[in-house]
């Protein structure tokens, strides 16, 4: 590889290993905590070297929100793209979300509750970005709700969002790992419906 | 009223007054955001006599959260205690509590909600508090779930919970009142079942 690529590779690389230490950082601590100084301290690197990557506390948020959208589009959409729409698709999904929160898939409980209870009162672009993630999420919800023949797509993707944000506060607080079981019985519950 | 009284209620009063600005200050920017140099800024008192009242960063938590527990209470739990037990105080309580939210019971979002995910991850003292005053709000649903005759009071209870923070945290991003229609509308699904 070119010397000019071989070191384009490397940046990305090493703003991906940032963004992913941000990514749990932000979800035990919040995205307000997300600093530069805090976040070069994290990852060994000096504060130039992290402006370097991100020109300011609201570049470094924002980017962290795009990252955890990908790591949630890779763990929750993308494996069960091959499941057909409908119901199975939406067991698949909330399958993996809530499989996702429990092994970990976030250090500090899941990003997204955390950031939206978080960032709600504080207007801004980074505000934007976590609602038009949530939006997306729950349109996507409401899609296969209908394709899965339910009566109310708009109320069974609001049932499901929050059996899932239901499960990770509950879990986070209580350590009891029955809140899973609860959330898949929920979710059987409500899918039950669809093949009546 | 002799005068040491009269001292006494004036100080009972300004403590009330001071928690119930930090409960809001909490609600909206979190319990670490919570300092005494902050409150004392909002409530134009020097820190000094706000450190009379409260000693620390982490007393001033712990009062906030038991004071956000009674006002809970009053809001949530006290205006249903006439109305029978079971499927009604249930659907009571729930009412209230979507109400308790919807018309800025909290004017930053549900105390519980924004700080359960804040705190889920600081081990100590204030996080205990939070942790046994949701423990209690699960266990007095599950009560009356297995009142209500429902086949499953845990699950209930986890399912409720879960529609009432998942109505707090969509509503605080998305500002669409129509979440509170679905949430009753979960909540009059859910209970149907004990009528049958």
């Amino acid at each position: 590889m070119p010397q000019a690529a071989a070191t384009a590779a490397k940046g990305a690389a090493t703003r991906a290993a940032i963004l992913d230490r941000a990514i749990d950082l932000a979800s035990a601590e919040g995205l307000e905590g997300l600093t530069i100084g805090r976040l070069a301290a994290e990852m060994e690197m000096s504060k130039s070297g992290l402006f370097g990557h991100f020109g300011s506390k609201e570049e470094l948020q924002l980017a962290t929100v795009e990252a955890a959208a990908l790591r949630f589009r890779r763990a929750v959409i993308d494996p069960v793209l091959t499941i057909p729409d409908g119901a199975d698709r939406l067991r698949a999904m909330i399958d993996a979300y809530l499989d996702h929160i429990d092994v970990g898939g976030y250090s500090g409980g899941c990003f997204w509750g955390s950031t939206a209870a978080e960032m709600d009162d504080r207007l801004g672009p980074v505000r934007d970005a976590i609602a038009a993630a949530l939006d997306a999420w729950l349109a996507e919800l409401e899609r296969q709700a209908g394709l899965a023949g339910l009566a109310h797509p708009d109320l069974a993707a609001f049932e499901l969002y929050s059996v899932v944000m239901g499960a990770n506060l509950r879990y986070r607080l209580s350590k009891d790992r029955q809140v899973f079981d609860h959330a898949r019985a929920s979710v059987d519950r409500l899918l039950a419906e669809a093949t009546k």
